[in-house]
């Protein structure tokens, strides 16, 4: 070979490098702050994926996932309903501290006059104070009237269902850009798709100068459920599976898209559902595999879900963790990892997992206080769990049960929570009323803001 | 670099390369005929496995194994209890055709004198005839005398407890060797690390000349339930738990013995369970997950069992298998691959699934007859099953409870078993009902040989 043509040669691989847009965005993007995205479900069950158990929904894009993330198997959400299960998440705090649980209305509704109050603090506003983009696309379900939309909650642009896709008032579900409706009703069978194709857009827009916040709440698979028809009649679970599945395609498309521009070596994703399957919608509804009852409810079957934490290179490929972590834990993770941090003037229920999605330490979260409704029903501390409440099946009129003496059980050694050991355990359940007592000690409810009128 | 350096190097490159035993290894044992082994655990659930679901028992080694090779989530065993079940798998045959499953006793007790008649034909001596070396470790459970034992089935050298090891009759569970009773009564806590043990040392002494068939049969985690102080403790779903991740312990062993010996890349390893979970033993036995029951019962619960296949290079890692197979189609398959061929003297159950397993074709198997004590009590064709009749809870001095007009499942779209449709769905009852009467009409039952007294 001649010096020209070695020349030339070397000429050559350089300018290819120099092409070659991964190589170089990854390079750029790694010093500067991480990426952010929360792929989080309406109602989707903790045994509805294949990952979780599921024997025929087909979920290979979860699944893949899972096996290059972490699979988390004790995940919680902050309420076993709607609206409470989003006010916790965005905000690191337990629904009864900032008025969104209430004993007189479940969930918000297209006739509440309520929603998240101005002065709470959202993951949004801390990553926006960070110099982040910020995009909510699919339900939002925090108050539909302007004052309370996402633009007010540190999101630079919203798209989606402001509210949860069976409600039908004033000529059917509303689809809306930022803060005007621009369908009406929603075609609900390309919902999932739009969703997708709209995050898909916001991340190819993004640049590697500026770190982004995706907030990416799913309006599938809360009843009615809907697939498009590139996967209706596609799953042998029927139309419930169809819509998992194009859930999964959906997760798909984003993780694709974060390769394909480089940013995933610098961006997490978070998958997860907003509480457990609705159990009495039956075949529309999901399941929660080995663990108790479902939605509504504060057994393990409503409160925990199916949740994947996904980072390549940050997080070990294949892991499960079965240690505790919860939604309102997201807040103090996400600001840890992007140098800010959670506000100190109010009560916070959000923990930093940063050690546990390093690998190199436990989980700090050793404790679950499960609400419904404005009020307290269960602890969990370490492996017990002791119920004060419960409702199972859902009875939207009635009272809850009262347990006095309190159900006590090992959801380690017991996770389908069938055997009371109270009884044998007067000292776990003394320690489990203490926690409670000191817990209530520092809650200062909050006006509801579910119950407000239109 | 001088050419007597380049020289050197070629010259260690090349040393180094004929001294890799396992690419010189591999390259030879490709042409042979392929090994088998049958990993078999006794009273394992459907949702006991970190893959299949289970949100705090660790199983590694199996999940790795899944990701690795074929996960199946229809796979079904020949009957939802241990003796039935395991006559089944090793003759390719349903037990009603060889009096292995009876009206008056579950299973074989030690008070038995029956067993898997000498004319029955295993797969052991379908691979015999084929120049197989053979071995049986673990729990037989087909016969205890000396005519019944593993050596008169086509098994070179036998090792384990002969039936269940809750059976205590005459001085306790006893180990054999062969026909020989070595320890009485077992010390059981180390039974599955010695089967371990010994499934290692038998790997260990093949060569690549003579293929070998291991048949495994765990007496574990049948209760009494025991893990090794390795284990015990060691899982935080109690001593069920630590009995499971010891078997998954065990399964890694398996696997790295094949892959340091060379012979993983020509050996076809099965994982699965001989029925569902033993729910009425409570925390001491498993969960099927979301599948409705367990052992003794038609329900998919009993039934479906945690099933991986694994053969590197040859499956597909990570494929996902959610046809229908059979613990009775293993001879077919294994006839097939290893160039043989099953009975042709009398009516076979068994399918060959190996265009499953190479990715290139459909299960064969499109319907299960599932029998318990003699008798049909269900059928399933593709997604839908007819239950004539059932029993849940099991009571063992009871009869089922007859179902007229019969109950009907879609079991894709409702694998909980959940919802009858059998009104809304006349045409397929009929059609289920022929294929029964049609099914019916090609069984002899053979005399019972359970019920047979010492």
């Amino acid at each position: 070979m001649s010096a020209a043509n070695t020349f030339r040669n070397i000429l050559r691989i350089s300018v290819l490098w120099a092409m070659l847009p991964l190589v170089n965005t990854t390079d750029r993007i790694q010093a500067a702050a991480p990426n952010f995205v929360i792929i989080f479900c309406d109602d989707l069950g903790y045994g509805d994926l294949g990952c979780f158990g599921h024997p025929n929904i087909r979920t290979p894009n979860l699944d893949r996932m899972a096996a290059d993330g972490q699979k988390w198997t004790s995940f919680y959400v902050a309420a076993p309903v709607c609206t409470p299960s989003r006010a916790g998440l965005l905000t690191g705090r337990l629904p009864i501290r900032n008025g969104m649980t209430s004993p007189k209305r479940v969930v918000l509704f297209p006739d509440s006059g309520g929603g998240l109050p101005a002065e709470e603090i959202t993951i949004a506003e801390i990553l926006k104070d960070q110099g982040y983009n910020t995009a909510c696309i699919g339900k939002w379900h925090l108050g539909h009237l302007p004052q309370f939309l996402p633009r007010t909650q540190g999101f630079d642009s919203y798209f989606g269902i402001p509210y949860s896709n069976d409600m039908h008032a004033n000529g059917g579900v509303p689809l809306m850009r930022n803060e005007d409706v621009i369908e009406r009703p929603t075609d609900q069978t390309t919902v999932t798709k739009r969703y997708t194709e709209a995050a898909v857009e916001f991340l190819k827009s993004q640049d590697a100068e500026t770190p982004f916040f995706l907030y990416l709440p799913h309006t599938m698979p809360h009843i009615p459920i809907f697939a498009s028809n590139d996967f209706k009649g596609r799953s042998s679970r029927g139309l419930y599976g169809d819509v998992v599945q194009e859930l999964d395609w959906s997760v798909g498309q984003i993780l694709q898209t974060l390769r394909d521009t480089g940013f995933s070596q610098n961006t997490l994703v978070v998958f997860t559902s907003d509480n457990g399957p609705w159990l009495s919608q039956k075949l529309n509804g999901g399941s929660a595999g080995l663990l108790r009852a479902g939605k509504g409810t504060t057994f393990e079957g409503g409160m925990r879900v199916p949740t994947i934490f996904w980072w390549p290179d940050q997080i070990k490929a294949g892991s499960v963790v079965t240690e505790m972590g919860c939604t309102t834990d997201l807040m103090a993770t996400f600001a840890s990892l992007a140098g800010g941090s959670i506000p100190n003037d109010r009560t916070m229920d959000s923990l930093d997992l940063t050690p546990v999605l390093q690998g190199n330490g436990p989980s700090p979260r050793k404790s679950m206080f499960y609400y419904t409704r404005g009020e307290l029903y269960a602890v969990r501390h370490e492996n017990y769990k002791l119920h004060l409440r419960s409702r199972e099946p859902v009875h939207y009129g009635r009272p809850p049960i009262e347990h006095d003496p309190p159900l006590l059980y090992d959801v380690e050694v017991d996770p389908g929570e069938q055997y009371d050991i109270a009884e044998k355990n007067p000292n776990v359940v003394a320690r489990l009323k203490r926690l409670i007592e000191e817990h209530r000690s520092g809650v200062q409810p909050a006006p509801d803001q579910l119950a407000i009128p239109l």
